[in-house]
């Protein structure tokens, strides 16, 4: 099956790791010719924002993929229309590209969502504070994305199309991440969990199984439902999630692809979201996503101050340690903040667990040569 | 790091898969553009048993590996001199190479394995009957090995270069794979066992952990142990051992290389084969072999009377089981007995992994469009 993604950044590439386990060819397009997939697929360079460029890449494929959802979902429809298969399907893409329509999509669906307010610059605010403005279009990573919490922040609102969002008094964070194929098969991975630990006030650890009442997974069991009947669209959708301190789940947004928070069950789950997903675009039977005792997740993130050639400090000292699994994204260079890797790490209790992502998180940095 | 492999079968494509965790560059040499490795590598077209071709690939590698040992190894002598590293060293390749040195390998090192007599050709015959005749070189995957029971077979005896062996009275087959890297760690992998179902005389099931006594895990540590001090290189070596019907451990052949009784360890160990391989080849620490529960592999061979454009008949009903993990290998075309792909299994007894092994070995067959 000759396979197109959209996108080769490290979910491309995990994903592309995962799925040479089958016999597919893959295509990637990606404006870097350093980009994470351009060796191990056949590589196109080129604008996935641009229309004619993803008309023409897309046009000879079986079946059309995204790694990334800041792409041309309209070249995506056309090629749709033209009888390529594209999974997800463009309109649930284009749904959650722009955070207004996504919005919408969880008021007309009954999925519980942060109260809103939709504008379309800064002269049309009219909602109580403190709240969220999320930008319409271009929002990734936390870009796009800010809190204006009292009257002072208003004046540094972006004058952009946005949604203003009531904050939440968060909990937890958590996610889930769900399969759905074209036969309507669907699965989903256990939820996870974002952990901040108390003493150092590290944001990045994701863990799983999540520690929620049977109360809260109704809740979310019940989001999922509403969704994936919604989006109306075989796919692999990571849903993000606030848990508030009164026991209430909210969705936060949604990624309409594989997720950062589902890479823990690369050695964690009996599946990867990275092979669920190859089940998904081949319209495969879904994989069992069991987790068997405890994972975790650190991202290895671009240390501040350092930029260049990519230096990972004390790696080596985290390969000696047992149910420890290092990902590098093949990125040559680091940068503050860039997402350069992760690594996974197994353990039979939560306690156990949080032991060894602290001590490892405290043994690595991403520094430059 | 610049990883150059000779090679670009099924076992440098599960190493480059496994070994995308980490930041290197694949470098692969293979005389056929359509190899396993040639979309997922930097890659090469030509010769690896031409000295110029090895030279010309190898000169300006950071390391540089094998996954056949049917390459000139000569050539990477030469690159050794000029100071490009090689894992595992040429001289023990060369050893390997040839069964006759080899053979007399083992004999040198008190490494316990069948009697046997070195003959340049036919006339020089003068060993009791049964026996194995193996080719000096060129053997590989059940060629150049023939048995020769009677007075009426010596006829169809190959004039070359050979080993004569004593059949062993095999009451199990079992393999041993080891990882040394150069700072002198040495791992080893739980033994495997090959098994016949009683049944269906099918003679591909590779199961972890073999069912042995503690006198043969005994003799097995013996033999690791000797061979790796007398092999005196770094690297990942497979050593496939008859168990024969007094309870003694003999060496069949060793492989200076990954190898097929190594495939289970994917699902089946905390780490693979292949995630090892790429800690010998970085010389990092070495990663943890430990299995938990049982697995097996069967392996996907073309069947008799099908050559061409491959289609892996039932192949969907298996990927509906539970911890079954189906492994192929991007080769286009099948013929008949070619090694196409396998499948992992695990269970929680072996009685279940049998069970569940023989039902999916029925279920698939590897035939043509």
């Amino acid at each position: 099956m000759k396979i197109g993604i959209l996108g080769g950044g490290q979910l491309g590439r995990m994903f592309i790791q995962e799925a040479l386990k089958y016999d597919d060819e893959f295509y990637v397009l990606d404006p870097s010719s350093e980009c994470s997939c351009a060796y191990i697929s056949r590589f196109t360079q080129g604008d996935f924002n641009d229309y004619q460029t993803v008309i023409d890449f897309g046009k000879d494929k079986d079946v059309l993929t995204i790694e990334i959802e800041h792409i041309n979902a309209q070249a995506l429809e056309e090629l749709e229309k033209q009888g390529v298969k594209v999974v997800p399907r463009p309109h649930i893409i284009k749904t959650i590209q722009q955070k207004i329509l996504q919005k919408k999509f969880y008021q007309q669906n009954n999925i519980p969502s942060p109260d809103f307010q939709v504008i379309q610059g800064k002269s049309e605010v009219d909602f109580p504070l403190p709240f969220v403005q999320k930008l319409n279009t271009g929002g990734y990573d936390g870009k796009g994305v800010q809190v204006i919490k009292n009257t002072g922040d208003l004046e540094k609102m972006w004058d952009a199309p946005s949604v203003l969002e009531k904050l939440v008094d968060i909990d937890k964070e958590l996610s889930v991440i769900i399969a759905k194929n074209e036969d309507g098969e669907i699965k989903t991975f256990p939820v996870t969990e974002m952990v901040a630990d108390p003493k150092l006030n590290l944001l990045d650890f994701n863990i799983c199984p999540a520690h929620i009442s049977e109360s809260v997974q109704n809740q979310i069991d019940e989001i999922v439902e509403k969704f994936v009947s919604a989006a109306d669209s075989a796919g692999l959708f990571a849903i993000e999630l606030f848990l508030d301190k009164e026991g209430k789940v909210w969705v936060n947004e949604t990624a309409p692809r594989l997720h950062n928070s589902g890479h823990q069950s690369q050695e964690g789950n009996a599946n990867s979201q990275f092979e669920q997903f190859y089940r998904v675009v081949a319209n495969a039977p879904l994989a069992d996503t069991d987790a068997s005792g405890f994972s975790g997740m650190l991202n290895l993130v671009g240390e501040e101050g350092y930029s260049g050639k990519v230096r990972y400090d004390g790696i080596q000292k985290v390969l000696k340690f047992p149910k420890t699994y290092v990902h590098l994204y093949g990125k040559t260079d680091t940068k503050p903040g860039r997402k350069m890797g992760h690594i996974n790490v197994l353990a039979d209790s939560r306690a156990e667990l949080m032991e060894k992502l602290i001590e490892i998180k405290e043994m690595v940095k991403v520094i430059s040569e």
